[in-house]
Order: C-alpha cells, then sequence, then structure tokens
C-alpha cells in the first residue's frame, strides 16, 4: 500500500564538489544528519535539487543514492517532470524503478501561451496513466511564472493516481478550495517554509520546503504543535522561521540555501552555473538571520 | 483614544441608483441591515466602494451618509488615498473632520517605474504627519500590480500615526513578518474573506472582506470560532466561503459584489461605467455558488 | 474641418513652482521655446503632464493656458481620460469648451480584471458619442500594464469620431496590423521618441514623445528626414536619440524629464510628490547622456 | 572565414510523424523546398524546433540531418541553450562538430531571481570561451518572461566569440541601442516576422521569423525591397506579412506554425505533447488568414 504523503519532507539540495560534479559522499552525509531529526521524508530532484542543471545519467544517480540512504518506511519523492510529456513518463518510469514512492511533476511552462488548463489536463493524465507511482503536481509560479488553477487541479485530483499537490506560491486561497472539493486523499502540500501553520490551518496534509534542510526540527515543531492544538508555540516558531525562509528561497535561492548548509554543519557546495555561490557581504548577512532565528548560535 | 483595529471591517460598495447616481436612501437601508449582524465597522470608500469613480464631491457626501449611520462605537475607515501626496492629505483631513476613525491610503500606482520603497516612505510619513487620525497602508497588487514590501512596512509601522496594513494580496509570508516585527498595536488585516483563518492563525487582527458585505455572520463566525479555540468550526466555515469569496473578488469583482447583495436582500444597483452589470449567465452562475455555500436557499 | 493629427507632438510637462503649485509663468515660456521649433503640437495633460496628480480646477487652468498660448493652427490634444466614464466626459466636454483639438483618453485600468475588449469598446463610444471634439485612445502599457489589443481598436476606428492612437509600448507589429486594418484617416501615433522612425516605417502617422520636449528639432529631423527619402539622415539621428530617450522615459521618467529640461536652459521644477526631482548623480548621469547625444555641450 | 550573420533565417520547425518520432525524411523534403526558395540560412533547434521537447540523443540526429541537408554556403545555426552552462557547453561544442555555423543561446531562466546581467555575462562568456563557433544571444521573452537588457548585450559583444542576437521582442528601442553601441560586425537579428521591416529600419541585419518557414518569399521580398530602396514594396508587403505573422506566433505557436505548412503543401505534423495540433476551427481561421494574405489561394 502507498505510503501517504504528508508531514514535513524537504525538497533536498544536489551536492556538487568543487568541479560541479555530483558529490555522492557529501549528499550521503547530509541525508545521515536529516535523518536524525525525524524528517518524514524527502524530495529529490525538486527545484532545490537544480534538477533543471543535471542531465539524466545524473539524475539517475541522484536518485539511485537518495534510495540507498532513505530508509524504506520514509517518504522518497522523485522530480521528474519536464517540458515534454514523453520525457516525463520515461523519467517517471525509471524513477519508480529506483524505488521512488511517489513522482512530483512541475507544470510544463516553456510554451507558455499554449499551456492551459486543456494542455496540462491532458499531459497530467497521460504521465498518471504511465506512471508505476502515485504522482503529484507540482505548482511553482516563482519559477515558471504559471498559475495552474484550483478547477483543474481538483479535477486533476478525480484520477486515481494523480495524488497530491505541492503548491510553492502559498496561495491559500487556492489551496483551500482544493482541500474542499478535491477527494480526501489527495494531498496539498504547501511548498514554503513561511505558510506552514497557515496552510495547515486550512488543511493542507503537510509541507514541502526548502527549510527543512535547514531548521528541520522547527518545521516539524509546528506541525507536530499545531497537531497538538499548541496554537502558541506553532505560531510563535512560524514567524521566527520567516526571515531565514525568505534568505533561503525568494531572497538568495539556492545559492542562500547551500551557504546557510555551510553555516549549520552540513554540506553545501557550490551552485551550478549559471547560478553563483553567496558573496561575501550576503554570507555575513546571512548569517545574521541564522543567529536571529536561533538557528545558529 | 482611538478605536482598535481589528475584527470584521467590510469595505463597503457605493450604491448607485439606475442612473449612476449616489443613492443615499440605499446605502443607508444596506447600513441598517449590515448593522444587525454584529460586524466590527466599515471600510468606506475602498475598492469596492469605487472610490476611483467618484469626484471629490461624490466622495464627501458617501463619507458623511457613512458617518450619520455608522453608530459611534463602531469603526469607520475612509479610502482617501490617490496618486498624489496633496490630495491624499486633503481627503484624508475632510474624512477626519467628517468622523473617519482612520484612513486607508491606497499605494500610489500610476508612475509605478519610480513607486519604490523611498517614494512610498515620503509619501505616508507625510501623510501620516498631516493627518489628525491614524493612517493604515493598502496594498493591493491585484489592482495596482504592485506590492509594498515587508521592510518597507515595518519600518513605517515605526510612526505614530500609522497604524495599520491591509494587504489584499493573502501573502501569509509578508503578512506573518510584519506581524513579528512592527509594533504589537500595528493591525494588519487580511483583505480577503478567503484567507481570514490562514491571517489570523499568523497573527492578523482581522480582515477587511468584500464578502463581509454579503456573508458578515459568517465572517464574523470565523473571527470568532477561531478565538473562542473552535478550530473546527472556523475550518469549516473559511472552507465553505472561498467560492463566494472569489465570486465577488478575483471572479466577477464589483459587478459581482453588487449582483449578491441583490440575490440576497441587499440593495445591489449597477457599478458606474466602465464596469458592466454582471450577465444573466453569470448571475445564474452567482446564485449557484451562493446556495452550494449555504448563503441562500 | 478638423486639424490632422500627424507629426510631432511632444506630451508636455505642468510646471510646478517650488511650492507644488501650477506656474503658469514658466508654463508659457516654455512653450514660446517649444513654439520657435517648428514642432507640429502639443499634448496636454498627458502622462508627462503628471495628469493623475492634479485636480480637477488644476487640470482646466492648465488647459486654458495652454490654449490661450499655442496658435490656432498648431494641434492642442487634450489629455482627459480618467477611470471613470462619466468623469472622462465631462472633462472631454470642458477641453472642447477651451479649444483642444482632440481629447487623448487613457484605457481605464484600475478594475483591471473587468477591463477588457467589451468595457473598452463600451467606454470608447460613450465618449466619441459624446465628445464634441474627436477623441484618441491612449495605450500605455507601462503605467498602466494592460495592453488594448489591436482588433479592438481597428473595431473602434470605424467610430466617425474616434481618430487615432497613441501607443506608447512602441510595439510595432500592433501598430501596423492597425495601419493596415483602420480606416487611412485613423491617426496611428506612437508614444515614444526611440521609435519614430520604426513607426513611421510602418505606417505611423507621427509621434507623442517625451523626448520632443528636450530635442524638438532631432524629432522633427527623424520625421522630416524619412518623408524626404534621407534615410541616413533619418536613422542616425533616430539612434543618437535612443539614450536620451530612455532617460527621460523609462529611466528617471517625469523627473529626468524635469532635470533635462533644466540642463537645456527649460523650466523643469520639481514634480509633485510622490515623485521626486532626480538626485545628483543621476543628474550627472543625465549630462553625459546629453552630451553624448549631442544635445548639450 | 565566418560567414555574416544576416538575411532572413527561418527557425525551422522539427518534424515528428504520427508517432512524435523524429521524421528524417519529412524534415529534408521540407528543406528541399525551402532551398528553393533563397533564404540565407536556417536556425536548426530554436524554440520552433521545440527544442526543450527533444532529449540530446535526439538533438544531435536533427543537427547532423540539417548539415547534410543545408549546402555548405547557407547558414545553419544550432540552438544549443540550456538552463546550465556546462550542458549549454557540451551541445555547443557538438553542433560545432557536425558542422554548425553558429550556435543560438537562449537565456538561461529557470531560477528566475538569480538571472540577472552578471550571472548572464558569467553564462555567455563561458560559451563563448568554450566554442569553436560564434554565439548569438537568444533574447525570447515571451517564452522566458525575462528580459536581457541592451547595456548587457553591448558589453558582452565585445567578446570576440559573440556575434550576434535574435531579439523576439520586436523592441526597437533596444535593437537601436544595440546597433549604436555593439561592434559593426555585431549582427542584431530581430525575432519575429511583423518586425522586419522596422527592425532593418533601424539597422537590424536580418530577421529569424518563425514566418520565413511558410512565407519565405515574401520575408526575402522585404528584406531586398528595402535595401534596394524600393520602400513602398517593404512596406506593403510587411503589412500583408502582419497577420499571418501573429497566426503562427503569438496566436497559434508551434502548433499553429505546422498546420500552416500543411496547408501550404509543406511538412507540418504533429507537435509534441503537451503541445497540441491546432483544432478544426482554428485551422479554419488559419486558412482565412493565409488567403487574407495571399499566400494560400
Amino acid at each position: 500500500m502507498a505510503k501517504k504523503i504528508q508531514g514535513v519532507l524537504p525538497p533536498v539540495p544536489t551536492a556538487f564538489d568543487a568541479d560541479g560534479n555530483f558529490d555522492a559522499a557529501a549528499q550521503r552525509a547530509n541525508f545521515k544528519r536529516w535523518l536524525e531529526t525525524g524528517l518524514h521524508g524527502f524530495v529529490i530532484l525538486g527545484s532545490n535539487g537544480e534538477y533543471t542543471l543535471l542531465n539524466r545519467a545524473e539524475k539517475i544517480r541522484v536518485l539511485e543514492l537518495a534510495r540507498e540512504t532513505i530508509p524504506a518506511d520514509r517518504l522518497m519523492i522523485a522530480g521528474t517532470g519536464a517540458d515534454s510529456t514523453r520525457e516525463t513518463i520515461e523519467l517517471t518510469q525509471r524513477a519508480a524503478q529506483l524505488g521512488a514512492d511517489a513522482a512530483l511533476i512541475v507544470t510544463p511552462h516553456y510554451f507558455r501561451n499554449q499551456m492551459n488548463a486543456a494542455a496540462w489536463t491532458q499531459h497530467y493524465r497521460a504521465v498518471a496513466d504511465a506512471s508505476p507511482i502515485p504522482i503529484m503536481i507540482y505548482n511553482v509560479p516563482a519559477l515558471t511564472t504559471l498559475e495552474i488553477d484550483a478547477a483543474t487541479v481538483i479535477e486533476l485530483a478525480q484520477h486515481p493516481n494523480i495524488k497530491g499537490l505541492k503548491d510553492s506560491s502559498a496561495n491559500v486561497t487556492k489551496m483551500g478550495e482544493i482541500v474542499r472539493y478535491a477527494p480526501p486523499d489527495f494531498a496539498v502540500m504547501v511548498g514554503t517554509g513561511s505558510a506552514i501553520l497557515a496552510a495547515i490551518s486550512i488543511g493542507a496534509k503537510g509541507v514541502i520546503p526548502a527549510l527543512g534542510n535547514i531548521a528541520p526540527r522547527e518545521c516539524i515543531a509546528i506541525y507536530d504543535a499545531f497537531h497538538a492544538g499548541d496554537f502558541h508555540t506553532a505560531r510563535n516558531t512560524q514567524l521566527r522561521m520567516i526571515r531565514p525562509n525568505n534568505a533561503v528561497t525568494a531572497k538568495w535561492g539556492v545559492p542562500g540555501l547551500k551557504a546557510a548548509l555551510e553555516e549549520l554543519g552540513y554540506y553545501g557546495g557550490p551552485p551550478r552555473a549559471p547560478l553563483s555561490p553567496l558573496g561575501a557581504n550576503e554570507r555575513a548577512k546571512l548569517r545574521d538571520i541564522l543567529r536571529e532565528a536561533e538557528l545558529l548560535t
């Protein structure tokens, strides 16, 4: 039986060495530490995994290592979306063979004028039909500049193999509508660590936050406190996490996330070009933010 | 002492007769009904009041009537923003004379390339200095296509006469940051009825929702249930309100709001050109939405 | 008989004194100099005239002075658009009384979700029906963030009192389509001094450029050289004008335009708040641009 | 010595059979007809070549076939851009081996918040340094929603191996600035068939138009007439081409282009999912447009 999609599932960055090659040892070491925190699972090859900067062979290598490292009782969700339906299907099937529990499929976006509800419906149904594992819709307008609407998601949620949505826009109106009208086992997952409390307040099942890589315990604390009825702790922790979350998402993106990992004793390493490592000035500001948020002492 | 800015404060539509003139009797009748519901106050001349379609003399007439009708113990907030600082100050001072408790000042936006943090800071401080009543910042990117950032709001919140923010973008990340870093008496008010629960979960003081005009009791129920610890009622009511809220905001705007008022026995009347009344097809869909939400039987 | 809408017609800035009041003497002095250059006419109360920062009485005063100063054989086009159809009609009729030859009507834009082809068609027809003088459509997406499409303009151009378009987007595709399919006496006027040659190459009748205020002779030279078949002069002058044009439009807007006027011996004066005068650093860069373009020695 | 980048160079669509596989015979047949028209060369694997829907092996096969088919004296430009600098370099080097004369490199765009002048400068310089053939910058905001600014292009144009720009935005202001300030042998190529005349008027060296696939003779006629001083023919032909150009670009994109090819006796075939073939209604409208433009009888 498929594992439930819920909880705190960080989209892990892909570790590169100084030459820009995949660094398997570093990736493994990071997983080891993350696994000690109680995280419910992981998303591999999401945007924070720099999936658009990896070729096919590299993606497969990253997925293999992840499954070797992540215990079978924890969720492993693979980012397998591409602009082409054909390519998305091939990579999704490969991820299933490699042991992924579900696949996260970004909305195709390059041919944006043609990417409407009809095109996406056709795309997601074709992938869901061909996929041995459940798939999730990945809506990330900050990167794609497109927004899949609630009605289309609700209709797609009727498909027996489309089991969730990652919504990185933190749009509580849209998430709320989907929570109310999609089947109960369809998992709405918010895509940012700033909106964990707001999203689970209106019925989201969990979160896929970049923040989860650098503040796993705090993300879990928000989630657990809310479900335990300790609203005070949930809110205070959430508010404390907003600035560090911004630092590793909207403000500095993947370079910020990798720098923060280094500050916190994880492996960070360089992002791939054309992304650049965080500069020294930003690095100092980042440390201030991490300290103010009590993530760094 | 100034009244606290909190609770459910609908931005009321301005009533026009069939010739497009202000209909004072109809406006008064609507207020009479709204006042029976326990609403904490009202925003006059907001976007839903079609403020950009009224001239100065009409605005003053609408404010006069509102203050005559709204009891002194309920909040009356006047929308007095204009693209010009000078015009904004004049209208704000006039609103104060007419008894408004606070003024809601939209971000100037026409000269958008010059409208940055510095320009807005100068604008809001000049208005706050000149205003006899507290002012609120009004951020409504769905109409202005601009977004005032959290840091600027937090800095402006230090001014003793800048006392709140209406954020219509339902951006819980931004609202949360402001809640945490602005002075405790600075009121973050969310500007949409779909995000009441999410916003108050992270510390907003209340809501200024178009929805409050057609579903005042439900908006109050969400607010009250949350504060009473009845999370179940708060969430269920909130989720039920999302589609009617969309109908009177993003989907059909002011024409939708006025049509919904008519369906529910209030005075609706035509919006001013270039806005048009809702067509018959949309009207039928609107009724379905109101019925599904249990607002209409 | 109505004057032909064609040639180089700068949208003149409104002169304010140090207190922000209309400075009639300064305005008159500027007109006197502009009139010596052979400009074919003027647009009063366009965006560069800061029309959104003036009240009704001020607008009327500015129009009165303009008509007193501009000889009867030169075009005077009045910007009379407002978000409300009613207000637009009233101001257009007033401008006609004051002697304007035509009215330039910006696309209503505040209620942007409702501002579609149908709403604009209704708006422009209502204004054209009520106006004693020909009207022009004013499309300025850099300020309104909306774009009226070619098909709607072409249909509106069938109205006997809708006689032209100012298109500030420099969209040669759209302007070309309108040139081909609108009636021959419908005047497509490009709204930026960087695109004079490109626009008249594909059939525009002229230009309404902020640049025309600071480089009237150069704008006329491009126009005249093209029509005289001297393509070499037209292109070289056009290319030389791009950077000064950017300086007084996209880069620094009205503050840049007013600063450039001062550098060139015209009256500039402050823009109205929330606009701010150009800072000293920008001022120095502006001078470099004017020198490189041979406008300043 | 490198061939000059100039003239009319259509970005050719990639031919797929009914199963969605590359159809080499159909591709060859199309080239045969295009070559009879006097086109100055071709762009392979541009956006119209659906490059984002092809895998690496397919891209190589398409380039091989193109070079086999395109005579050595005609330009073959290969689209080799990817979001990753590393991948872009690899594909560019492979294209050079396969005989491409130049490479067209789209601005990386997925990590849009980090994609600024510095990131692009680093990217293009790294690719130019590593490329055995000249490279061109490809700016296509309609697809990437990002815009590389004139100053960055002008600076990049100093690199001895960065030899041109394809600007699909038809922005005559930007193209004009680059024409004036970049080295004389830097080729500004406009990316749309609606703006051929406007662009070459201000100094563009040619055009890379989707329209060139279905109206090669007309595109060449505009180009040749302008250079022969026959302005009348150039303008009339240009204006006649605007609507068919829109049909195969902004309006219906690649599906429209492939449908138009079929109408005109070329091989069209299906686009790859998630793109869909043009529906019957749109097809009928397309035929009307082609007839009105005298491309179809």
